[in-house]
C-alpha cells in the first residue's frame, strides 16, 4: 500500500452516466495525454461483472460516445487501468470489504464520483468515512443537490463531516460549458462591454434555457421536481450570478465565488405583493397524461421569473429568466440588451449562445445604405461551433469537469453557500405560490402568454436572434 | 422667362468628370425617380457640339458608367432635358451672351457645378455674378479648395461675394461615402461605443487612406500638391473631425459643423520641438522619374501624422493619420483601438472600412475553446458591400452629393471655417518641415520605416485586419 497512485472510483459504474459520459471522457483524457500516468479507474456496481467483461462493455461505449477516435492500443492501456468491484453500496456493512479491496489496489485517497441517485449520497459518504477513505479524498456529486433547503442542508452536513467542505465538488453542468466561462472573458477583457456592464447602460438581461422535448421517460423524477428545482435553482441562478457579479479583486475561485454569492444574497425578496408581477409558472397541455405524472399534477414545466439584484450596479434593472419543456426549440442563451438612445432605434444586443451551437452574436446599428438618415441593426456572428478546429479542441463537459477536479479548480463547481442561497429563494417562491395552478400552454409554442406580458409591462420583449440575412 | 424650372448648369461639360460621373449620376437619379420633374441640364463647354451630338456622347457614357441599367425610353427623356452651350468661360466678356441663353431657357437661378480646374473657379464666379445669375443660386465646387491658406482665403472671399456663404457646396468626396456617415451612426446609436468614445477607453484611433497606384498621369498636379494637400488637409482632417467631435446638441448640419470645427481648432499645434515626433513624410523610390515630376522633387507621396485633440475627451490620446501612394494595397479605413485590460490581451478593435469594400469589423476577446484560461481575439465582420441588396441601394457618391445639394443638406459638404483651420495646420507643418528630404520607401511596401516607429514609440502599431479565418 503506497497511497501515491492516482485513482478515480465511480459509484454507479453500470449506469448510463458512467457508460455514456464518464468512461468516454476518461478515455478521451488518456488519448489526448491529459490523464495522470498510471491512473486507476475503480468501478463499483451492484451487477456481477469480471474485469474482462466490464472492459468489453466499456469498449462498446467508448467506441460509440467518445469524442476522439477509437484507437485499439490506447483503449487496451485504458482498459487495463479499469478494475470492477461489485458491492451493494446502500449497505454500510459492505464497506469494510471495499476498504480491503482499495488497500490491495494500493489506493489510499482518491477522487470518488457518485454517479448514483441523490438519495444514496449520504449513505455512501458515511460508508467511506467509516472505513477512513473519505478523509483527504475528493468527491464529485451529480445534481440535484437536495430537494429543498432543509434537505440540502442535512445532506451537506453529512458530506462536510465525511470529506471536509473543500473536497466536495458539486457538478453544475452548465458551468462545464465553455461559453459560460466565455461570458466572463467577453465581459472582463473587452472594455466596450466591461464599462457598460450596469443598469445605466443595459436595459435588461435575459437568460433562456428552452427545451423542445417533454419529460419523456423521466416523468416520475420531473413531476416531483419541476422546472424551478430542475433548472432555475441550480443552472439559471448560477448563470445569473456569473453575469451579475462584481469584478472580483482577483480571478481566484474564492474571490469569484464570493462575488457570485453576493449577487444571490442581493436578490430582491419575493413577497405576497410582488410575486404576481415577477413569476409566471406554466404547464404544457398533455403533461398530466405523461407516464409517471400525477393526473392532477400542478408541477410547473415552465418558469419565467423577473428578478432584481438590489445593489448599485443593477438597481431596478430586470433580469428575466425562463426555462421549460415542449417549447418548440432547444436553445440556451443569454441576451444582454443595451439601452437604446431612442424608442425607434433597435438596441445593441450581445447574445451568448450555449446550445445547440456555441457562439457569440452582436447586434448593433449602422446607417441603412442608400437612404439618408435611416438606421438599421446588423448582426455580427461568431459561431464557435462552426469552426471545425474549435469543435475538435472543445472538451466535452465531463472531460473538463474531471480535469478541473483533478487540478483542484473549484471555480468550476457549485459552492454550498450559493446552493443554500438559491434554495432559500426557490423555497420562498413555492411557499408564496402555494397551490395555484400553473398557466396552460400548447406544446411547441413559446410558453404561456403570461410570460410575454411579464416583459411587456416593462416595455421589453424576449429577444430572438433574427434569421440569417 | 418663368424662373421656376429646376436646372443644373455644368461648367466643364466636355471633361472626364462630367462624362464619367455627373451624367451617369443624373441619369440614375432620373431612372430611380429622384430627379425633380422637368429639370434642365445645361452643359457648358469650349468645344463645338450641337445638342444632338452632345446627347449621343452622353448616351455612350451613360451606357458605360451608369450604376443602373440603360433604358432607351428613360434615356430619351433624359437626353431631351440636356442643352449644350458653347462658350469660353475664362473670358468675362462671354458671360452676357450666357445670360441671354439662360433667359431663353427660362432659367433664373439654378445649381452651378464647376467641373473645371480650380484655377477657373474665381473667374466663373465673377462672370455669373456680373450677369446676375450667381445671386440666389447654389454652386458645387470640386476639391482642392485653394493651394494654401492665403490662396484659399482669396478664393473664398470671391465666391462668398458672388453666391453668399450659405450657397457654396464644397465637395469632399469621402463625405459622400456611406461609411463616413456610418461612423456617426455606429458611434451615437450604440451605447457600447457611445459611452466608450474617449481617451479613458480608447488607446488610439488610426485613419488610413492607402493607395496602390503611383501618380500615373497626374504627375504635374501631384508634384505641386503632395499627400498633405491632396489628402490630409481635406479628406483625413474631415474624417478626424467626424470621429472626434462631441455629441452635438442636435443632429443639425450647423450643430455638427460647429462640433467638427471645435475639434480642428483643438488640434495641438506643431512646434519645432514636436514635429520630429509627430510627422513622417515619405517619397517612393522612382517618383522623381515619373512624368511631369521634377527630377529633384521633395514632394511627399506619403504622410503619417500623430495628432492630439487637446480637450477633455481626447487628452493625450494619439490619433494616427496616414496616406500615400504605391503602398501595395488600396485601403481606406478607420481603426478604433480600445484599451486592453493587460498587455497580453488583444485590444478590442472597431474597424470601419470605406474602400475597397464598405463594411464594419469588430475584434474582441472570447475564451479560447479547449484551454483553461486562454483568451483569443475573434472577428465579427459585417461586410456591407457583400450584400447584393445593399449594393443596389447604395447611391454612387455623386448621386448622393447632387441630391444633398438639391435638398440643401449642407452637412455633406465642407464648410469654409473647417477648410481654413485645416489649412492653418498644414501650412504650419510645411513651414516647420522646411526643405527636409522625405524618407525614401520602396514601391509596394507599407511606406517608410519611420512611420512604424511613430507608433512604436507609444507602444502601438498600425492595425491590420487579420485574414479571414
Amino acid at each position: 500500500m503506497n497511497g501515491k497512485r492516482p485513482a478515480i472510483t465511480i459509484f454507479g459504474g453500470t449506469g448510463d452516466l458512467t457508460f455514456r459520459k464518464l468512461l468516454p471522457a476518461l478515455y478521451n483524457r488518456m488519448l489526448s495525454g491529459s490523464a495522470p500516468d498510471g491512473q486507476d479507474i475503480i468501478i463499483i456496481g451492484r451487477r456481477a461483472y469480471t474485469d474482462a467483461e466490464y472492459r468489453e462493455k466499456a469498449r462498446e461505449w467508448v467506441k460509440k460516445f467518445a469524442r476522439l477516435p477509437y484507437r485499439e492500443k490506447t483503449f487496451e492501456t485504458f482498459a487495463q487501468s479499469i478494475r470492477y468491484y461489485r458491492m451493494d453500496f446502500t449497505n454500510l456493512e459492505a464497506y469494510p470489504a471495499l476498504d480491503t479491496f482499495l488497500d490491495e489496489q494500493g489506493i489510499e485517497t482518491c477522487v470518488f464520483y457518485f454517479a448514483v441517485a441523490p438519495r444514496f449520497f449520504a449513505t455512501i459518504a458515511e460508508g467511506l468515512f467509516q472505513i477512513g477513505h473519505a478523509q483527504g479524498s475528493q468527491v464529485i456529486l451529480e445534481k440535484p443537490f437536495g430537494e429543498n433547503l432543509d434537505d440540502a442542508r442535512a445532506l451537506n452536513a453529512r458530506l462536510e463531516a465525511a470529506f471536509g467542505a473543500e473536497n466536495i465538488y458539486r457538478i453544475d453542468h452548465y458551468l462545464g460549458k465553455e461559453m459560460v466561462r466565455n461570458v466572463q472573458t467577453i465581459r472582463f477583457t473587452n472594455p466596450i462591454f466591461a464599462d457598460a456592464w450596469d443598469a445605466k447602460h443595459i436595459a435588461c438581461i435575459q437568460i433562456s434555457a428552452l427545451e423542445d422535448v417533454g419529460v419523456e421517460t423521466r416523468g416520475g423524477y420531473y413531476d416531483h421536481s419541476g422546472a424551478l428545482r430542475d433548472m432555475v435553482q441550480n443552472h439559471l441562478f448560477q448563470i445569473l450570478s456569473i453575469l451579475a457579479m462584481e469584478r472580483p479583486a482577483a480571478f481566484t475561485p474564492e474571490a469569484m465565488h464570493e462575488e457570485q454569492l453576493r449577487v444571490l444574497r442581493a436578490l430582491r425578496p419575493l413577497t405576497e405583493e410582488n410575486i404576481a408581477d415577477q413569476v409566471v409558472l406554466g404547464q404544457y397541455d398533455g403533461y398530466r397524461e405523461e407516464t409517471n405524472v400525477a393526473p392532477d399534477s400542478k408541477t410547473e414545466t415552465y418558469a419565467a421569473l423577473k428578478v432584481f439584484v438590489d445593489n448599485d450596479r443593477w438597481r431596478d434593472m430586470p433580469f428575466y429568466i425562463r426555462t421549460g419543456k415542449k417549447l418548440g426549440r432547444r436553445e440556451m442563451e443569454v441576451a444582454v440588451v443595451f439601452k437604446s438612445p431612442s424608442p425607434d432605434i433597435a438596441p445593441t444586443v450581445l447574445l451568448v449562445k450555449f446550445q445547440p451551437t456555441e457562439g457569440v452574436y452582436l447586434q448593433f446599428n449602422i446607417k441603412r445604405p442608400g437612404d439618408f438618415e435611416d438606421i438599421m441593426p446588423v448582426k455580427m456572428d461568431f459561431c464557435q461551433s462552426c469552426s471545425i478546429a474549435n469543435r475538435i479542441n472543445t472538451p466535452e463537459a465531463y472531460e473538463r469537469l474531471l480535469s478541473a477536479c483533478f487540478h483542484g479548480e473549484r471555480s468550476w463547481f457549485s459552492q454550498w453557500d450559493q446552493i443554500e442561497t438559491s434554495w432559500k429563494y426557490v423555497d420562498r417562491l413555492e411557499e408564496l405560490w402555494g397551490d395555484r395552478t400553473p398557466a396552460a400552454y400548447a406544446p411547441d409554442t413559446a410558453g404561456p402568454r403570461e410570460a410575454d406580458a411579464l416583459l411587456e409591462q416593462d416595455g421589453h420583449h424576449w429577444f430572438r436572434e433574427p434569421e440569417v440575412q
